[in-house]
């Protein structure tokens, strides 16, 4: 007869008792305790062992018989089923540790303790249209047909999005395009592992800049790609190691020739020209990663590689969250349709359908001007950021660290000098209230560069002067 | 010297007219039509000879010079640079068909036509706590910390999130776990390609349901893997032939043991308790998709496999999105931590960050109970919605088709007689403004099952009849 010290159940838990008493009977099945063919305890018998309501016995029953675990056998009661296969006893040690077993163990959020934080270059959210952007996606919610037709959804993303944004794109950068180009994805990062995946076969060769950016090149060895480092100096990637690999016939190029990931370089034009001639004469495709475009303070950006004649070769990739908001993620792949196609189907594997509200409700912010002017006036505020913030660094910082005033982007490639080991001053930043990158994340090939991204965009003059401040104290001090 | 007639200019469009200047200039050093050392037509000629400002013109070559694309050479004015690689004189022939040379055809929304819709199985939209969610949404948004952190949120997901929706599997299911076996993404879909991709060597063998669900045997073939189907009867998969297949060692295990995809089967307890003695057995690892877990209609749900012991080889996953409404994504994977840690790693390779927002606002909907409330409110009403649906499709379309009640989920798997070819009636159905599917979508293997899942969750009293009459008058006049 069944031990009913077996069964716990606990009245002020949240599954009622009956749900209690019939998981425990089950477990005690699975678990051998209960063999095929055991009579259970009566409801009475149950009842007043447990000291429960005979009611919640039969419901626990009711459930159990249900689910054809137990059945009822004329004269003897509750009998657990004879048709299930007999498995051995099994122990009752768990494979997880004794202290897991307890439900769950909650975790505590690791941010909230900081007060200031030098991020990757992101912009500020403090001045993005989120108003306008929740309501536009509570009207595209109501509007009932974005929310009924999803299942049949263009898995290349919003039509109406696709429309705008495609404009937008030939009109800023000069690309020939139409929307069955363009794939919209969760981010610039989906847009390049999609690229990557309908390229790459195991084995394949992929060149990518050093340093480069490490969650592209990590994306490449994912999907079994051999990796070629190709420097990258003051005038971006070197173009003429480039054209010598071009003899051994590699598959794939990813290059960042705007702002340079994570060095800020941007590719020069005489290196431009010459990479664009050797993509039409091997023919050899290329992933142009270009998340910062809309940055670029000095004069008007350098058109992208991809409003060139490339023949089909270059994967253009760029980002909407770069002008909006870290959570707010949008990337998107330009590339010839039949391209779109073949990446459109891996796309839908990994994500079946993209934020369709979210994309209608941007789409609207393109079409009335919104994103336009929210893009001029970011530009204007950045660039004020960038003077303030690399003018800060020089005057405070500068016997400690070297950079270069970037051109664009939102953010400073700053380099320590060798006494000064990055780890130790992210590990004293931390406990000053300031999280910053140890700097490991830039240098996955353990080059000691000793280097981080300084975002400067989402900083106001207070912050800016606060984070410098407390790296200086940490500075001198070491 | 430069015809003029190759630079377009239209001062309607919307790049200002010096940028339009500079782009068109530096297409024709691009193409080889202005070669290095050439020399511009001067100011005044380019302004005459294109009826602009002489302003504009000087705008454009600061621009181009600041780009290093021409130079001022004394007493020559500007000039093309020569240190850009000599480039072959292009065709004017692009690849892109003449068509696509103008700006942006705009594609056409295909869905605005119709009025109904039949879908795979979602909730209803309608009754969905959607004004509460853009509320909180909006409130993590001015929450600095979600939204400032970002860059170093944990890959897993929102810490709030996995802490109590791993309270609620605990409950709800039975699983022991805690928040750091818990994966957050875009869908259950991202989850089964993480999941796969972080087990699957291209030649694993992979065992997955015929019928079954084809964007999952999708994922494994696009990984390399090979497919063994294993057949699905009206008690679920075959397992008598998933054991015959340890034999061979496989890698991977597919199954969907709630509401199988598309069939609605669930696994009988029988071979559900044998299944769970093979894992332990052999310890091949099981992907088990429970994406309609909360909706069962007859009694409580089974408890998923990963509820009982299988040291740490089921991977669970689930969906929220079928709590909600289909456009508000969120799947999750629940494994090992060190399972999990590995598939977050892949995770972020696809998809940097979730929507911090979004699941911030979920976890407060889970925590203040609306979400329960909204479970349950759900559960009653798409089981009276089930009820009706089959009630009226018994009743009207009885002698065209073949199909058992579901006892949970969203969907009712009907086949059509062999007559009436689905096809035809999916083309005949958009002509009287109602979307379906045409099968194919769930019939991959070519089987002739002439069946599509209808979801009735989604449709009110007075769509369904609508759907039901005009799917009669189809079938009659066929």
């Amino acid at each position: 007869m069944l031990d009913v010290m077996l069964l716990q159940i606990d009245r002020s838990a949240s599954p009622a008792v009956y749900e209690q008493l019939a998981n425990g009977l089950i477990k005690l099945i699975r678990n051998g305790v209960l063999k095929p063919g055991t009579k259970l305890p009566s409801i009475r018998q149950m009842a007043a062992a447990l000291d429960i309501h005979p009611r919640t016995v039969v419901a626990a029953y009711e459930e159990m018989s249900a689910q054809d675990w137990i059945y009822s056998k004329p004269r003897s009661g509750m009998v657990v089923s004879e048709n299930l296969p007999d498995l051995k006893p099994r122990t009752f040690r768990s494979t997880l540790p004794a202290v897991l077993q307890k439900p769950a163990a909650k975790e505590q959020d690791p941010h909230r303790k900081y007060k200031y934080v030098i991020n990757d270059g992101f912009p500020d959210h403090r001045i993005a249209p989120v108003e306008q952007l929740l309501k536009l996606q509570r009207q595209a919610f109501y509007d009932d047909d974005a929310e009924r037709y999803s299942m049949y959804t263009d898995v290349r993303g919003s039509v109406r999005l696709r429309n705008v944004l495609s404009g937008h794109l030939s009109n800023s950068r000069g690309i020939v395009m139409t929307p069955d180009m363009l794939l919209l994805t969760r981010g610039a990062q989906m847009a390049i592992y999609v690229a990557a995946a309908a390229l790459i076969k195991p084995g394949d060769e992929v060149l990518v800049g050093d340093p480069g950016y490490r969650l592209a090149t990590a994306v490449f060895e994912q999907l079994g790609a051999r990796i070629t480092y190709i420097p990258v100096d003051t005038e971006g990637i070197d173009v003429d190691l480039i054209e010598k690999a071009c003899r051994r016939k590699f598959r794939l190029l990813y290059i960042v020739p705007h702002h340079h990931h994570p060095t800020t370089v941007t590719l020069s034009a005489a290196r431009r020209m010459k990479l664009l001639s050797l993509i039409r004469k091997y023919k050899f495709y290329t992933i142009e990663d270009d998340y910062d475009y809309e940055f670029h303070y000095t004069h008007r950006p350098i058109l992208p590689l991809a409003s060139a004649e490339h023949e089909g070769h270059v994967l253009y990739i760029g980002s909407i969250t770069k002008n909006l908001a870290a959570s707010m993620r949008l990337g998107y792949l330009v590339a010839g349709d039949a391209f779109i196609h073949r990446a459109a189907a891996i796309k839908k594997l990994m994500d079946l359908r993209g934020d369709l509200l979210f994309e209608e409700a941007l789409a609207a912010m393109f079409e009335d001007g919104t994103m336009h002017r929210h893009i001029r006036k970011s530009l204007k505020l950045y660039q004020e950021r960038r003077d303030l913030f690399c003018a800060l660094l020089e005057r405070e910082l500068g016997e400690y660290i070297s950079f270069k005033v970037p051109d664009g982007g939102m953010a400073v490639w700053v380099q320590f000098t060798r006494k000064v080991k990055l780890s130790v001053i992210a590990e004293k930043a931390a406990a000053a209230g300031l999280k910053m990158s140890d700097g490991s994340s830039y240098d996955a090939a353990g080059k000691q560069l000793n280097g981080l991204r300084m975002g400067f965009a989402a900083m106001n003059e207070r912050e800016m002067k606060k984070v410098v401040a407390i790296l200086r104290k940490i500075l001198e001090s070491s």
